[in-house]
């Protein structure tokens, strides 16, 4: 085959992929929503590339509609593994990130993670969150500002953590509340309670998102964290943790990509002896303490 | 906030952005097989490309996430939704469209759909497929060339299609089998064999792909066609349809992509009293003709 020909081919084939992504976009043209349009435009002209990029064969193609029966066959009403697969292709991130944009010095958020829940009970500033949680004690305490450095009080604080195991408390059979509370800043801003020193956990991974994670020599484990959620009225949501500086599965990589370098913070440890900030008598342990600075951006 | 520090912050978004895609294919380094290192960074680029081109909402996120429950959902072992979904987003069609890639005059591919069935009885030629299947007889005929214009003779050529209702007879809960059978061209490249006459039917839709389709104003119908694979030592096998000229659904669009112009052919209608080219006696009823020319490409 003469070097024209072949060109003449290369050519031609990829005007029959062009012409073939042109035609299912133009398929969503009649949408009545405008939105949905657009969405699912960009979506066949992002896939169709990727097929393209990467010259999908019918065997990985084959692959991967196995890999996402089975993501659906494991999801039930206690497990999504839809959220985790998100979760590692950093793509629950990104959605993030572009739903919190830069205002200026305004806290960065991070991922809400699947361990919420709405119903923990509230505590006064300087309470416990523990709630009968096994872990080493930890101090946080910071204020709550807006990005104009105004306090912001009486804003809604709601935290939650793991164990020193790593499993929050709706992961356990039993109905206990622990590792979560809300507080409210006071008058000048200002916060503090006790919780634990955060420790790593896995993300579940006895399953097909867990045997990429495998498969792409990747670690399921979350770096050490400490789930915050803020509101307060013409104030913008911020869903983020405090991530612990050392832990050392901060240089092999947080698997949902959810640390950011101002999120790391220091978790101070504190012998035994130090008195405690309010007093309180933690019977010979050891604990930590932390400082989180709030900065809330004005709702757009 | 002035000009400039508007455009900071939107650079410092993007950068963001960026860093993050950054990061989540740099944590793909250490796969082991450098195909899924490519394939699964590819996916990463893309799917966050697509993300933040659409700027996508926290609600959106969480209807795809809600639809791709869905999908696993309804999928078992006789339906399989991950496939409808890769179809009528025309990922399918484009995945064969790069195995396939142009080779001189070789008759274009097109989707295998799920109704083929390993064990369809060999026929010869002039022989009928339909196997007790209702529909308005139809004779197709055609060579088996390659691209240099040789003869491919004992080419086994399988060829399946639906019922004049739409179905294919593994839809039925009775175990007949018929309107498919395989058979081989002869020592001068030729076949030929009584069908039906193609008519158009809708993909199962009355799943989340279905309601996709509704909601974006499409039809699930696909246009009428007629299915082939064709295989023959040293030549690529041929996975295609012929379709139906002038079938209504050619104007209002194939629900999975699968039409090529060079695929739409002439099913001329016969009067019941024309002669058969092979002299059946077809009881007084009309019929169609069509022809399908068949070019291999070369085994790369
Ligand atoms: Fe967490
Ligand atoms: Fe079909």
């Amino acid at each position: 085959m003469s070097q024209h020909s072949e060109m003449t081919a290369q050519q031609e084939q990829a005007r029959r992929e062009q012409e073939l992504t042109e035609q299912v976009t133009a398929s969503f043209v009649d949408t009545e929503n405008p939105r949905l349009r657009q969405v699912m435009q960009s979506l066949v002209t992002h896939l169709h590339a990727f097929v393209r990029d990467v010259r999908l064969t019918e065997d990985e193609w084959n692959s991967a509609i196995e890999f996402l029966t089975e993501v659906g066959h494991i999801t039930d009403d206690r497990r999504q593994e839809f959220i985790l697969l998100s979760d590692v292709l950093g793509v629950s991130m990104q959605t993030i990130a572009v739903n919190n944009p830069v205002a200026g010095e305004a806290t960065e958020a991070t991922v809400f993670g699947p361990f919420f829940v709405e119903t923990a009970p509230e505590i006064p500033i300087g309470g416990d969150i523990a709630g009968g949680a096994a872990g080493e004690p930890c101090w946080v305490e910071g204020t709550v500002t807006d990005t104009e450095g105004n306090t912001v009080p009486g804003a809604r604080i709601e935290v939650w953590e793991a164990d020193e195991d790593g499993f929050y408390d709706v992961q356990y059979d039993d109905a206990r509340v622990s590792g979560r509370a809300h507080l409210y800043s006071d008058d000048q801003g200002r916060y503090a309670f006790w919780g634990l020193t955060p420790t790593p956990y896995p993300i579940p991974h006895d399953g097909p998102v867990g045997a990429m994670l495998a498969a792409t020599g990747r670690s399921p484990v979350r770096v050490a964290h400490l789930h915050f959620m803020v509101t307060a009225e013409r104030y913008r949501t911020l869903v983020t943790h405090i991530f612990v500086e050392g832990d050392p599965q901060l240089e092999i990589g947080d698997s949902v990509f959810g640390v950011k370098d101002s999120l790391i913070k220091t978790f101070a440890p504190q012998p035994p002896e130090a008195p405690t900030p309010d007093g309180r008598d933690l019977a010979g342990r050891g604990w930590t303490r932390a400082r989180f600075d709030i900065v809330l951006a004005s709702e757009q």
